[in-house]
């Protein structure tokens, strides 16, 4: 993994980073101070867009967790038992999803350390990743939605409790591809063919790239981002990027709720700021479907609903799409009070979008 | 493929079923007869629950779409130009999807056949599916939704477009599993050594199971439905019963809404009631969570929501649901007034699923 800083994201010291945090309470308790944890605090006022990576970051203001109150002390004891879970878990190699930790402190012997509610549980291990520096990957925590498929021409190698499997992600994977599992840390690039990822928002247009043969005609990683990318797909797009050196561009439907998927592989999310380091690739450009191709192409419309407008305005004000590109197309969109699907480039016909439309498009992104 | 009865759902003539369909137009104008087309009324009072094979079919009633009208000579000028798009599609063995032929319809040189919206085009193709007897992955018409994922000791051919794989769903794939391409009929059954089916609703739970090693421990073949299945993923599993002799189970969450998953796999749906022989799987079992296990295993549970409520007393008038079996479980749940989600078994620790529940409830089934 490539990490320029001191941020160290590799599992190998997760499980020491954790008892360290745990250590550090006993030496306050010896110290005679009253235990505490420093996190930076997770509103929207306190981050900011860093201009210089472009990502989300937080700001200075910090919040203390401290057992000074009881509800305070009762939130370090949760932590302290969700360490020792997590230390053992990954003492064993195994490894749990949020909401089995949620369920499984009921069988914790204290009844105060369990917790209240699954937002409780998930806050708490955000906070770890903040404080120890370790993502929730590395602790051993799997996420409920699954990641999605790769096709192209790629040789890796996965690293399963069931020992390594090598795979080629067009010769040794059927129609429906690779599935990334849910720790994309664990493959390793083998060989690498491909010129440049397409990451594509629906599954109608992946299985329509793939039976045109577009990864094969043009060396293309094709990632399936269904919808909102979920963190393993986002990180696994930043490998390929850092790692291999690929272009990353993303293609999906035209309408704002669209762009935030796009904004979401480059730049992170406000959620996950502390995370940008680890999941966004500020290199991944739009291909589309933009504003500008609706009306180049006479592309099949639908009206802009109230909340699209909305959505849209808001992405005005967004640091993310303050750009010259971005202003331009969404007023262009505002203006012509229409969007359209990815999928709407077939009423040209079924090649269009292979033949034409994406071949013009990475040509003007000098991808092609 | 296994079908006892006069419906073919080889692909083998598909094409030319949508031809005779098109000749019958023909023919009817040459007797000097008004051509149209005859369907099973599809409304919710033509189709019944047929005893004998556990399945929804329709009844005798039908309606008919005929060029008398204006409006009717549209529907059949519109299903003739789908049929001639089919035709080809088929001729050159490609493949597109439900909204791609909504937006494909734009480029038609006539007007009149264009689709004005997509209900219109999936209604047709629904037609179209009842009145050859050919189902839509026949005609090469590609799902939105992707299909499972398959993890266990099968090893299977699938014919792509770029030449056939063998794969082994335990030995050839990383711990994401074997993708379900979107028409499974394409995939061989060559080596099988599972004992039986465990079709599982979250994504979690699945990744619980094979992390655990359950499909190696058990020869389980561990299919994820992926919430309400995929039409693939009901397909597949109906071909694991049928041709390999395999026992499938079902394992989901202990609401109303899970049982009605349950409820698509064994019985279909009454929006695919055409499909039933196709997509159904009568004989398979409901594993849990069931209320009683709630109680029996004083599992973690959220209250019952008036939906919930409601959803628990249409399925006591649901036919597929008048068992002694579902009326004792569904009035037990109306009783306690809770709902379990599967990982809530993790209260009882990460392998209490793999080592207790499940071996339990299956061997009280008599599948282990």
């Amino acid at each position: 993994m490539s990490t320029d800083d001191d941020i160290n994201y590799g599992e190998g010291d997760a499980r020491q980073r954790l008892l360290d945090l745990a250590e550090q309470f006993y030496e306050q308790f010896e110290d005679g101070d009253v235990p505490r944890l420093q996190v930076p605090t997770r509103t929207k006022t306190n981050i900011e867009y860093d201009e210089d990576s472009d990502v989300w970051v937080y700001g200075d203001r910090t919040s203390t967790r401290s057992a000074k109150t009881v509800s305070g002390a009762q939130k370090l004891l949760k932590a302290v038992y969700t360490i020792d879970f997590l230390a053992q878990q990954l003492g064993e190699d195994r490894s749990s999803t949020l909401r089995e930790l949620y369920y499984l402190s009921e069988s914790w012997d204290l009844d105060e350390a369990q917790f209240n509610s699954q937002d409780e549980s998930n806050q708490l291990i955000e906070d770890l990743e903040i404080v120890s520096g370790v993502t929730r990957e590395d602790f051993h925590m799997r996420p409920e939605e699954s990641g999605a498929t790769l096709m192209g021409p790629l040789l890796i190698r996965e690293q399963t409790r069931r020992g390594e499997r090598e795979i080629h992600c067009q010769e040794d994977v059927g129609e429906g591809g690779y599935q990334i599992p849910n720790n994309p840390d664990q493959i390793e690039f083998l060989e690498n063919d491909a010129e440049f990822v397409l990451a594509v928002e629906t599954g109608g247009m992946r299985d329509r790239l793939v039976e045109n043969g577009f990864d094969e005609e043009h060396d293309a990683l094709i990632v399936h981002l269904k919808g909102q990318p979920a963190r393993a797909t986002r990180r696994i797009t930043k490998r390929l990027h850092d790692e291999l050196d690929l272009p990353v561009t993303v293609f999906t439907d035209g309408d704002p709720w669209s762009y935030r998927i796009y904004g979401s592989v480059a730049y992170g999310s406000i959620k996950s700021a502390h995370l940008s380091e680890y999941l966004a690739t500020p290199q991944a450009q739009f291909v589309g479907v933009q504003p500008e191709d609706i009306v180049e192409y006479d592309l099949p419309t639908d009206p802009l609903s109230d909340s699209d407008i909305n959505a849209l305005e808001s992405e005005l004000e967004d640091p993310r799409f303050q750009t010259d590109y971005w202003e331009e197309q969404i007023e262009l969109q505002l203006d012509i009070e229409k969007k359209s699907e990815q999928q709407a480039l077939a009423s040209h016909g079924l090649d269009f979008v292979t033949e034409t439309y994406l071949p013009e498009r990475l040509e003007a992104m000098d991808v092609l």
